[in-house]
């Protein structure tokens, strides 16, 4: 298992082999045999974050069998290790106050099913105060598990609450994916139902969209608990996919969030806006939301993204209408690393008096 | 991925391996090579129910690299299936109606800590009705996830509810290693506390023990939830450690719960009654709680568990003093297996009018 240590010197027992590396966001590291057939390397100084890797044994790769700790990420597993000493300690349980995580079923009646949900509640939370809400949305080949998982929201959201740095809010997360009741393994497909893209989960209820389907969400949400049921206290952002399913949201919906996050946000229905239902109107809608009024607007995006320029494009054509927004760009591409980084940037400045 | 079905034929492509196998419940199979560097094996015909494996290719034990879908039990993470048609199938998420998870801290006074504990509510849990309760608790190594992700515990009690087979019940899944908080990587210690047999965790409140802070384990449920705070309304059962547990928890507060249930009891200290302070004045005890009354003593064990032959001596010690219980041997040992089959017999016999 790699230590937590700024330079993680990595072990590896494997007297039989003759390669052996480790891969991560580093690449793929070839390891060296030590004594006692232990292999090992020593990376570059890492930032301190949540990493996931996987080593390579004569090019077969798997978990480190010495870890128990593990993270799917879409159709893979990894072996999970931290490292501490910055952001990587907002990631890991801190001896502070914890809220509670609901796993919940919510009845959908714009698709007649049980949709799956988890909700973080704060550790302040008592069923008698009224809280403010922030919807997180995940990215494709993601879950509603995603963000607590690989995003580490509820760790997030109780060290920065420990500290004063936001707001105590609820956080929910429900599924993304119109055609799935539930992450894979939850559904009654169980294990048949194998993680992909969302792109290649089948949508039996076009033209439905996901964000379509949002103020049943926050119906259930209000109704179910102690949220402060108005605009002014209700959040929204998403990753990827989730991101654009953001910016959708705001222009279908103007009167119901007064926060956005847009989080490397996919936006590849913006280079076929005449031929998708989608984005017809684009401008209008955006100007109809600007009209509505809004506290925060936020796109963020790493300039290594595939994104990137699809973000430019947005805002060029933002600017175009002057469509007001915050726009903050991170090194880096389009890694849960950034991801976590913009929750703790976006939460810190939501329902702030 | 081994199929679902009654003789799984499993298939692993490893093109420059010499030996390879597929260990489970099976014990440890080789598999031979077909076309195409795909290796094969059937097994006997399988039992419906979850089972977990690993592939050993070369004499290195891994995960099934097809296989998103993984287990951890204590230190060992497995790669996961289901064989239908039988208890498998109520091991799975099914169309039904589904219960909630809370996944929350309740404050121990004894310890002084914040304690992680999951909760199931009832699908037709809905804040106004009120339900019984019943507290499981996991075995050695185990943790307040145990029951759910090993035992299926949700799963169970939602398919059973939809047949109308029990009594829809709210489960309690507490911590049972008093000296962690809980489950490993859950903790403030992060990964440095890895999973490890429950005698390993140090336990820095002694003398005090687990069971003595049921009290205010059921006093948290009580006053957060919908419950029926009534004797005849709660019920407690374990596995190993938990069975232990629950063996000690009856003799010490005998006005708590009316059902018990000991699911291959973990009954050690018993070899050593004159010792251990937790066993001095045994049958005083126990006829302590005989008067008290209760309406189900439930002892559960496979003939081939290594805990066999003491669970016999508990129960002629039972009969000594006219105890009484109801008794029901399987066939197998210590396994999950037996124990989700427990769960689904015992529960069916809870809060019936």
């Amino acid at each position: 298992m790699l230590p937590d240590r700024t330079a993680p010197r990595s072990t590896r027992s494997a007297p039989k082999a003759i390669q052996v590396s480790v891969l991560g966001p580093w690449g793929n590291l070839p390891m060296e045999e030590g004594s006692g057939g232990v292999w090992e390397v020593t990376t570059v100084p890492l930032a301190s974050d949540l990493y996931t890797y996987r080593y390579q044994v004569d090019g077969q790769t798997g978990l480190d069998p010495l870890n128990a700790f593990t993270r799917r990420d879409v159709g893979t597993v990894f072996s999970l290790v931290y490292v501490d000493g910055g952001a990587g300690d907002l990631y890991q349980v801190q001896d502070v106050p914890h809220g509670a995580i609901v796993t919940t079923w919510y009845h959908s009646r714009s698709t007649g099913s049980d949709r799956r949900m988890n909700i973080y509640l704060p550790a302040s939370y008592d069923g008698k105060k009224r809280f403010p809400v922030l919807y997180l949305l995940h990215g494709s080949g993601n879950d509603e598990n995603g963000w607590l998982e690989l995003g580490a929201a509820a760790r997030i959201m109780d060290n920065l609450a420990a500290s004063g740095k936001i707001v105590p809010m609820i956080v929910v997360m429900p599924n993304g994916n119109i055609g799935a009741q539930a992450a894979p393994g939850e559904t009654s497909d169980n294990l048949r139902f194998r993680p992909v893209s969302s792109d290649r989960i089948p949508n039996p209820y076009r033209p439905l969209t996901f964000e379509e389907t949002m103020p049943e969400i926050v119906g259930y949400v209000d109704s179910h608990f102690k949220t402060i049921p108005k605009k002014t206290s209700r959040a929204v952002a998403g990753l990827s996919m989730g991101g654009g399913q953001t910016l959708r949201i705001g222009m279908d919906f103007p009167d119901m969030f007064d926060y956005y996050g847009l989080f490397s946000a996919g936006l590849r229905r913006l280079d076929d806006r005449d031929g998708e239902r989608a984005f017809q109107e684009f401008d209008e809608a955006l100007l109809r939301q600007k009209k509505a009024g809004y506290k925060l607007y936020w796109i963020e995006i790493g300039t290594d993204d595939f994104l990137y320029e699809r973000n430019i494009r947005l805002m060029q054509s933002m600017d175009s209408i002057g469509f007001p927004y915050i726009y903050t760009e991170t090194a880096g591409g389009h890694s849960w690393s950034n991801w976590r980084h913009y929750l703790t940037e976006f939460s810190q400045q939501l329902f702030q008096p």
